[in-house]
């Protein structure tokens, strides 16, 4: 089975690597969708968010041969409904990394709506408690505030921030 | 008792639709307040949003009849105190659908200060699960990404959302 | 139209009063369903558990007039689906107050099962913030312990309590 | 992969069936285990649990041929840690629906322990809305107070449930 | 102990006001920072908001000789990342008034982030539920659209909402 | 200021001892209340578990200095009012450590109700996430079908548990 974990990953969070670890022992390919607006810009270009991406999967000792075999695929995805793009490559599955009830009430209408659309399923996994706090837009603000979010975000991303400072 | 039904209906869906037809069985009469910002422009302009209401209402056998008998009617209001415009029409209380614990959560701050204005009354009904995922900012979105939204709101709706596309 | 309020109101506290008196403003008519199992022996009999309710009723100037006038009728229900009585005495509606989210979570199958049943519809009304850490059990627990529950339940209620640990 | 559905089933109902259909299109094997306390009686023996749940899968189009082809596996699971039974038979998670983010709530310790113990994932899928407010235990309720639970449970189980009146 | 009160107070509400008075039955010293975005104007410039505050605690029975003592301290946080400022000032915790479980779920995050960068800890209070509908922004709208807000707000607050009504 | 952290410990678990190691970063003292209900028995007798408190404290790097210097005293409170135990010791607060917003939905209306009653306040800290799964109940449950418990409990609690295991 062919799973797909999409986001605007802007950027990577230790939290999203461990979702994605643990997808791998639930389907056969992952394929991380890096979903992005051509026309809006983020605080890393979708190039850069595509690339730290692959540096920490291979960084991770979980992660790092299945990125070699080709198990797990980062994909730029620019727009469009994300049913379209699964049926475009042929997943199954949308997984999400779920941290709270709120998470879940959060996801549900688009989960429902994608059932609705084209039958695609959204599988959802309790996220690691160690990252509840984790998301990317905290990390921008606490970093672009001067804290210090190592531990939170994978090595290559921490020197992406700090080279941002510069 | 007369009951207002408020919302931007921008545009009506099946589940605004579902609601209204429900709220025949609670009061005498129904009105629904398209409310607006008269210096904002949404998708659809606010004439088109009442009738756009006013023929799906028709065409539902559940409210064509109420419709005709004026036991429905579909107001356009620019803005102002929720709690004023009640008490103009001389309507007892507000009427909401809830898909989910959240959208209470949501609605009870409005609802507490209203009580505390004008004792204005919020009743809530459980919106039916067949369109918990059916929003109007929803729709408009994977209906903007070329998705399929038939079923979720009326035809009309869907034939004017379609007209948008050009 | 007329509107139920269910419960085992074992006993009545004054934010179930506040509910009756606030559907009064919603409805024609408000039926007070004191719900029991006839084989379990509540803290108060059936019997005072719906003279508790019409002696408060009676003593409250919002509920007063209309308990004379036959507005808001009181009766003991011995089990049984709530949607056959509803039925029986043409009831359109069940009403329940709510003190939050998670009340609605628990609300939600019983008023969807219910309207699978006979498309008998559940309206949710606020309950009064005053009120939020009002309930039967915790009255009656808090009296247990010798805490002072006045003005969380009617005085004769506060009077049965008290002959109660005689 | 094999992922086991865990559950007591005292009677499986169609929002179940709903799961396990849905889990096809997520794992290769699915182990619907009826976990039971082979000191407490339930409203029906374990024995008939698991026949209702073969009856009703060869049943339903959307399972027949994986029930025949070996892909739905039940079995009857008396007591003991769930990991310990995944690890025994090889499963690499278990699959629950969710109708709510209470339920999610509610199921977040368990599945955060199971992971503590063993690395055992548990995976969710939110439930089809049309079963929303359909659990065994208001099932059971429901129909022994009188109530049609016809269109919530598959035939053989209203049959089952039928015989229990008498 | 020295406890900080965190917020934007665009303006001080009622609610603020209880939290502060029974803060004081907690700490030692309680600093009201009034946090701010120098390039963002608010409703209130930082300044007027300080005084505002300043002039309703001395009104306020339960916090007037508080504020003489200094017990309670006001200041002026131009950005920056909370922590720091708790270090710099010597505080070991953040007080927060809770109105709802989804206030919780939304503090919740920042309140792990700021454990995590410098063990800062999160401290809730349950909200005064005859506030629970009462927020700076909500305040500001319905006074803006001519709305009665005197008990939501000190007076003082009422008096410059309604000077900028010009 | 001196504090209660109220619960029946039976057994006691690290996310107990985590929270009243906090808790000494925000009180003077700390009252830990083993409340029990004399006339049934728990997994451990009262006394038992006010020792395995008192161990655990002392083996506790972040504790063991404060239960020698008095600041952290552990009590065996037989029923009875909380707000009556804390009005005679001279607690000016409870202490919870809170998992999620469905624990703050279950200890809001008994911290409403303590303040009614006595004005006695209710503190909440938000719970370590690596505790977010560990319940006293869970743990025996857990432990009592076999499972390892060790790191989510006080090394005395395993052995005590394992001792149960006879």
């Amino acid at each position: 089975m062919k799973i797909v974990c999409p986001g605007s990953y802007d950027p990577v969070t230790n939290g999203h690597i461990d979702v994605f670890a643990r997808g791998l022992r639930l389907a056969d390919e992952i394929v991380v969708a890096v979903v992005h607006n051509p026309s809006k810009r983020g605080t890393f270009p979708v190039g850069q968010r595509v690339e730290l991406i692959r540096e920490a999967l291979r960084a991770e000792p979980a992660t790092a041969e299945a990125v070699e075999a080709g198990r797990i695929v980062i994909d730029d995805v620019p727009g469009g409904l994300l049913v379209d793009y699964c049926e475009r490559i042929g997943a199954a599955a949308v997984l999400k990394g779920l941290r709270s009830g709120t998470d879940f009430a959060y996801e549900l209408p688009m989960a429902l709506m994608n059932r609705h659309l084209t039958e695609l399923e959204t599988v959802f996994i309790p996220g690691d408690p160690a990252y509840e706090h984790v998301s990317s837009s905290l990390v921008r603000e606490v970093h672009g505030l001067g804290g210090d979010v190592s531990g939170l975000v994978p090595d290559g991303v921490l020197a992406a921030l700090n080279a941002l400072r510069g």
